[in-house]
């Protein structure tokens, strides 16, 4: 077998300085967002200068970040940051010409970057020189492991029990929702993980692997090698789904994250109210979010083809419904038109929505 | 958009020897048998002692090339070879030890090196040197267009017509049902080609993309992007299918095909006889072959999560059936059970089967 690494982030108490430039969103600024929600590491400030003097609380309740508008006022502040993280996932994963030299700026300033873009931050020479310079590291997060190996099958643990969270769209909040159910699966009093496949998740963790950066023929197989990691960190093994199955640029990632894993379960997460695709390319032709019952069953039928599952509760991201009272009729409509256990483990407690998922996946006829 | 450059054979009038040292089976050796049945440039011996003084005739009846017992040997023929062609594509694309001193022996003696496999011969330093010295090339196949586009949803030419072979397992023929429709295709007097996305069927193509070795976030786009180079090629653009939907290792890049290509047709190739999976890392666990009906019904179905395809025809692989008598009354059942046009394009004529074919695409609502 050939050597393979796990990432892993080396430095568990750093303060984070995210970089965002311009392009602050719940939406676009996902890697941002994930951090904040649920890095272990402090976020220290955002790097935004169109934000300049705000503050994250106001689109993110509860979560004190200010905004800064120069890496300057970043370093000055009481507590300065140690990293700083490129804050968006944009397709295609290429770095904003204009942030070249923040990023350049950053490394003089001993600064570690973050990186979870396709294009590698340490291949380039005018960085790697900046960062030899000064001794900054730079972490490329969508590096994959050296590792060539196909599938070859390999049966879960005795007593782990594999969920992976898939969605009807890309962008849902399939790691949220992994995170929460993993951390209620903790407060349960079980052993759980999740198994970060994709950059911010691993950030979060400290572990894990950028599955959409692997090579196709091997990315079966490096998820079920990155399951059986997981299976020894937990006996209840929660892997963030990556994409939509019906995702016209992302779907070849879903079914290799569906194979390979060989879940016991699933766990559907949708959007109620969004009503397309997450795909810009082509305003003029329509890509509709799918059905949720025939898309559960057809997610059943295409986990099948190599191991048996059972997608055994929704996860609604309900952002956007306003009230919670009408988050929780919609909560309730979703669950009477599927006939599975529902919930918006972010929004509300996810205890409930772990509850169900723990009852019937130890009913599942495989476990 | 990034730069992005197809891989291309090349010299068109070369002579192969292709080396399969130790594994020359029809299965095995994929790449030896399809440049043998397929390739424009002659074959003129196969490196293989365990099989010295014999020929392939023997296991591919009409088909003249003697196997040889050393590069020496084939050095001293007639006409002897200017390139080393790697004949096999074993799981995992790696190397044989033993046929490192081949390799060098064959760059020494100035012969280009052409290799299909997952390990570029070109970034060994060894083999580099060797080349360099020598003046000799080594071309390897997989390496992967650099481009990191996602799919963008681009429509297909009015009046080009795109058709995928998809399967029930790999290794079954798919790429041969594409080149044997091409041609028949041709023969009809239409404008039609073969999109290569193997590495096989880039040696005999000259064109191509080894898709297997893509960025899994950037499969479906480039496969969009390399069916819009067929376009460019032709009208009746037949792509060469890879792996199986249903596959344990290999159903991610499957997806990928049917996704990134947005095929209006598909051709299901199947063997009758084979129970099993091409899968030899679980032979305690049972990998079924699917059930055709069912098989066919869910790839109309996945397709249709992004375009709208229909399978239009069945190509069957009659190989492990001896008398053709036999072959004709498993084709006519496969015809009766599935509704669908059914033949085997490679050992009868393929005319019947792509005029049955040009039909029905014609006749579908969305060409």
């Amino acid at each position: 077998m050939a050597a393979a690494r796990l990432q892993s982030v080396p430095t568990p108490d750093r303060r984070l300085l995210v970089l965002t430039e311009g392009q602050f969103a719940v939406h676009d600024a996902k890697t941002a967002i994930g951090l904040i929600r649920y890095g272990r590491e402090p976020v220290v400030a955002v790097l935004d200068s169109t934000k300049a003097g705000r503050n994250v609380d106001e689109f993110l309740p509860g979560h004190d970040v200010p905004f800064v508008a120069s890496l300057e006022e970043a370093l000055a502040l009481p507590e300065p940051p140690d990293a700083l993280v490129i804050g968006i996932a944009p397709t295609g994963g290429r770095l904003p010409d204009a942030w070249r030299s923040t990023i350049r700026d950053a490394l003089a300033a001993r600064l570690d970057v973050l990186s979870g873009l396709h294009q590698f931050l340490g291949d380039d020479p005018e960085f790697s020189a900046a960062a030899a310079a000064s001794g900054a590291r730079i972490v490329d997060y969508r590096r994959p492991p050296e590792r060539m190996e196909t599938a070859v099958g390999r049966p879960h643990g005795a007593n782990k029990r594999v969920i992976l969270t898939v969605a009807t769209d890309c962008a849902l909040g399939k790691m949220s929702a992994a995170l929460e159910l993993a951390a209620a699966a903790r407060s349960a009093g079980h052993s759980a993980c999740m198994v970060p496949t994709g950059q911010t998740g691993m950030m979060i963790e400290g572990w894990g692997v950028a599955v959409d950066r692997l090579v196709s023929d091997f990315l079966n197989g490096t998820v079920e090698w990155l399951v059986e990691q997981g299976e020894t960190r937990a006996d209840w093994v929660i892997v963030e789904g990556q994409g939509s199955l019906d995702h016209p640029a992302y779907s070849a990632v879903t079914l290799g994250l569906i194979h390979g894993a060989t879940p016991h379960a699933m766990v559907m997460v949708h959007k109620p109210g969004l009503l397309e695709h997450d795909f810009e390319h082509r305003p003029d032709a329509s890509y509709p979010i799918a059905d949720l019952p025939d898309f559960i069953a057809l997610h059943e039928r295409v986990a099948a083809l190599v191991r048996p599952s059972k997608v055994v509760a929704v996860a609604l991201n309900t952002s956007l419904i306003a009230d919670d009272r009408d988050a929780r009729r919609q909560i309730e409509a979703t669950a009477a038109e599927t006939g599975l256990p529902c919930d918006d483990p972010v929004r509300f407690d996810a205890e409930f929505l772990w509850s169900d998922i723990e009852a019937a996946v130890e009913a599942l006829p495989w476990v």
